[in-house]
């Protein structure tokens, strides 16, 4: 698994309910914060794709199972990688674990749009570097 | 669609982020309002269901489908239905509306579990009261 | 007390922290949905104030004491009022309730900004109607 | 100001509202990530904390004044020291900063609690590391 993008979150008391464990709408946060920071590690900045290209990458789609509660001031690692990329789109897996046990698994579908919102082009250079993460 | 439970939600700050829509993640937390608030209308809460039965509803997992940006201070309608219902956990689908434009569109997997996490027999009468959302 | 504004918030598991009571910081969500509320009833709209006067309510301070914890599915009250108004600002004390029980008690500056953020006149009609809730 | 704690917060899209800045409760999870990061920092966290003296650290008040907006991928930085200490309770002062601006500055009164909510007596070793941050 080396064309995958890892970054670390700890669970604050932010992130969990009454329940004990990490509240499930929580986790896309973590897996919104991991694309974001793959995003910062291919050179790009979200401000940057839409200063200079006119585009945003929105979420299409999501799928998540839950595998294994998070618990408060656990220590999760998000692993994401590219399955796909289209011309416009293109799909990610994310997978959240503490240590090797899997907690969530995630599809998540990605367009890139225009200021309106209509799918565009994959800006090329971009659709170069998200190759790197392709697994 | 008469067998589902309909529950509004107003946009509020909070719920927004700064593309100017709702933010992804937060669509969850109304789909899971709308599911308590679907619990307090059979005649329960989720306390109750706890004490009286040893049972917490917990999210499986959860798939959505995002057709079109919900903005600030929209009137958001969540129409819930269950799909099916098993020995231990049932399938909601879970619908959101501003009017008549569909804004996204859910399935949840939702499980009955013990107070140890282990899956368990959903209590009877709350299974009978279930039926009254099968779609 | 017949110069307040009343609104009621569900506590919901979205709400809710490990520590099995409302996390500290969503208590200002609550007093925020009541403000937007209180617009709402004064005939008025965020959107609207923006568009038609150029107005943005930005919250300047906030001082907040918790008095007692509210609980995954209480019914809390937020009372709302104005203690003065200025040219160009005012402030609310918004007091949180479980039925009689005071949960929290908050006061908040809040200041009329153009869409630079410069702070500008209430606009007059605006200030008019805020009067409703001196207390 | 060598007695402080400094804490990097990066903004992601789930801190920030349609306005386009950093959604004003959202600062606060970020001043409760850092207060748990100083804990960390000596040598403690939470669950220890609860597990080998029954105490929880809760706020019992809030105050934050709001200089200037923190913006989408913004990085931050919290810096937090403890102004003082009394027997069941100490204060804290926590700035946050984008480089040397000045974005929010707090001060958040913080009680050693035993699991019943009780105030109790700030355990001795605990107590005496808190001075490290004591500016």
């Amino acid at each position: 698994m080396s064309n995958s993008f890892k970054f670390k979150v700890k669970v604050y008391y932010e992130d969990t309910d009454a329940g004990g464990v990490v509240y499930y709408a929580n986790y896309l946060k973590f897996l919104e914060r991991a694309r974001s920071e793959a995003i910062y590690e291919l050179g790009y900045s979200n401000i940057d794709l839409k200063k200079k290209f006119g585009v945003l990458i929105i979420v299409k789609s999501c799928n998540i199972d839950y595998k294994s509660p998070a618990l408060f001031e656990d220590t999760l690692k998000i692993i994401s990688s590219i399955d796909k990329i289209s011309k416009t789109s293109f799909t990610m897996k994310q997978n959240i674990k503490r240590d090797e046990e899997i907690i969530a698994v995630s599809n998540v579908h990605l367009v890139s749009v225009n200021l309106d919102g209509k799918p565009i082009k994959i800006p090329g250079e971009l659709n170069n570097v998200l190759k790197k993460f392709i697994n």
